[in-house]
């Protein structure tokens, strides 16, 4: 009888656990130059809808933690969650941070924001732990989490846009390396002997096939070698390019398009084939405006990395486009809440 | 009085478990074409004498894991280390492994060692649980423990010798990647227009700085553009050059023979800035023979790393030469083991 009871109590116990597990939940805020995203999740890993503010920019840093905290209430108030029901929020911004302290150091489209500790201003005005992320890792985290990298243990996410960022998850954890600046994949150098960046550094990955430096080659090309084609006319026309153009261009045929773009996606895949050799993850990820491309990026990047990469093994990572699109950055916060708080 | 006695019973439990901690070895077995070496580690992670015995190559995968497990015997004797005084043995062995399945795929200079589970003959001849590692990574694991990486939380181990290879630690841990493939600087592509490498890539970094091709490059300049000095007599009284010629020719003042050192140490630290760039570790070390150089590498690498490394940050990973010599691979074997049953 004595058995039978104490086995009763703890069935019920493991019920009333799963009950309170179930209804708790991590809120994702993704910090951006314009506006600010809030989203829920819960224990499934299944995002909840996201709530988007813009950001109040001319109201600086308090007035931007005050909009976080405010979309954070409004968004538990509209899915009915209480203090209670939530363990914690993650905040994804822009680079610098000082991660263990939660400080943003530098945001430079937000005036003053310099040396903000905005972790815990978001933490005390909201009354709930939070914690902080650099926003490229809270997306390698979303893609990690419900996205493209579902089911990987190791991925590496290949942000695209006017430069190239990236993140790394190691073993179902975001990895920061020793000082926080691992993932800097842009910043492989390609060519010792090439262009100066930004950076310091000659040859960098992103002079080579970001989609600023996309546009840019073409725009040079046709200003210096005197290349036609629809690009020259768009130029003409529009006093300016994109790598979109250069893209839907290549697509439509055009052979100097198409030299360009395909010049940019070798590049995007000697890259993938470096990030192989020294982290052999089970995935590498596109993600950023240049990834809506899909298969226009894909294509040809597998191509040259089934050229580039070596014969002594199969070929055993996957690359793929996100699938999160601009969502990614805001549950991969949420989730690196879970991880903190849980 | 009932609390003072179960706190003694606590402490007295306490201490129990510590002697009977301190009491306990994991034995490191490293398996080269030549000899097998042997220590043993307890948890203090100060390694014991090692013993070396020759490679039976001759008598074929089971004559070389009874020799392994003779000796494994001898050492625990000479140490008197009883069956239960060892937790568990780590087996270090040239690649391509199955790691998971204890198998070691291929052994070019052991005559029939093709898809061997030497894990299980050492483990079942001993009676004694065994772990099977790469070389490469248990090295790596040596240095993090007891050598050159002490202290440091995420290592890269870089050898040098006939190839470049490496080994990374992170978080504490030997990273395989997921497909055991991970570490492969000596094939991170430097120059994508390069020369053919053995593994089917073009420009492999192990192409212009390992120490084969340090003195191929210094012979064939010899040999086809007629450079003259302290290489090429050595050249014509030897018939060879040798990485280590090339490095003391430098180091004597000899212009050629500093233009070829010095072109290879640049690739080499081009190399570790791709590894910062990409995994930011605490420390980069290097390893094998051409280590041997110390400061003569050291110098020459640190001076183009400073060049090469972007502005952004300061220089924050350390580069240093492998305080374990050859016997970081045997000691690693049997922090893997320590690992892998404490």
């Amino acid at each position: 009888m004595l058995q039978i009871e104490s086995e009763l109590l703890l069935i019920i116990r493991s019920v009333r656990e799963h009950m309170s597990e179930t209804q708790k939940y991590c809120v994702g805020i993704d910090l951006g130059g314009t506006f600010i995203k809030f989203v829920a999740l819960g224990r499934d890993f299944r995002p909840g809808p996201t709530l988007q503010l813009p950001t109040p920019v001319q109201e600086g840093p308090d007035g931007v933690a005050k909009r976080m905290v405010a979309g954070l209430e409004q968004l538990m108030q509209s899915q009915r969650l209480s203090r209670e029901d939530v363990l914690g929020v993650g905040i994804g911004a822009p680079g610098p941070l000082n991660l263990a302290d939660g400080i943003v150091v530098a945001m430079p489209n937000i005036p003053g924001m310099e040396n903000v500790p905005l972790r815990d201003l978001v933490s005390e005005g909201a009354g709930i732990p939070a914690v902080l992320e650099n926003d490229a890792n809270a997306a390698a985290y979303g893609e990690f989490l419900c996205g493209a990298g579902l089911g990987a243990r190791h991925m590496v996410l290949v942000t695209l846009g006017t430069g190239i960022g990236g993140g790394i998850i190691i073993d179902g954890k975001i990895y920061h390396g020793a000082n926080t600046f691992a993932g800097e994949i842009g910043h492989i150098i390609v060519d010792p002997e090439g262009e100066e960046c930004g950076c310091g550094q000659k040859g960098c990955l992103e002079r080579y096939c970001s989609a600023t430096y996309i546009a840019k080659r073409a725009e040079r090309m046709i200003r210096q070698e005197g290349r036609t084609g629809k690009l020259a006319e768009l130029l003409r026309d529009n006093g300016a390019i994109t790598a979109r153009d250069v893209q839907l261009a290549a697509e439509d045929g055009d052979k100097f398009a198409s030299e360009v773009w395909d010049s940019g996606m070798y590049f995007l895949a000697l890259g993938c084939v470096n990030i192989c050799r020294l982290l052999d993850p089970d995935r590498i990820v596109f993600a950023g405006g240049m990834a809506k491309a899909g298969d226009g990026l894909l294509g040809p990047v597998r191509k040259h990395f089934k050229q580039l990469h070596w014969s002594l093994t199969d070929i055993l990572t996957k690359i793929e486009i996100a699938g999160l699109g601009n969502d990614a950055g805001v549950i991969g916060a949420a989730g690196v809440a879970w991880n903190a708080f849980d």
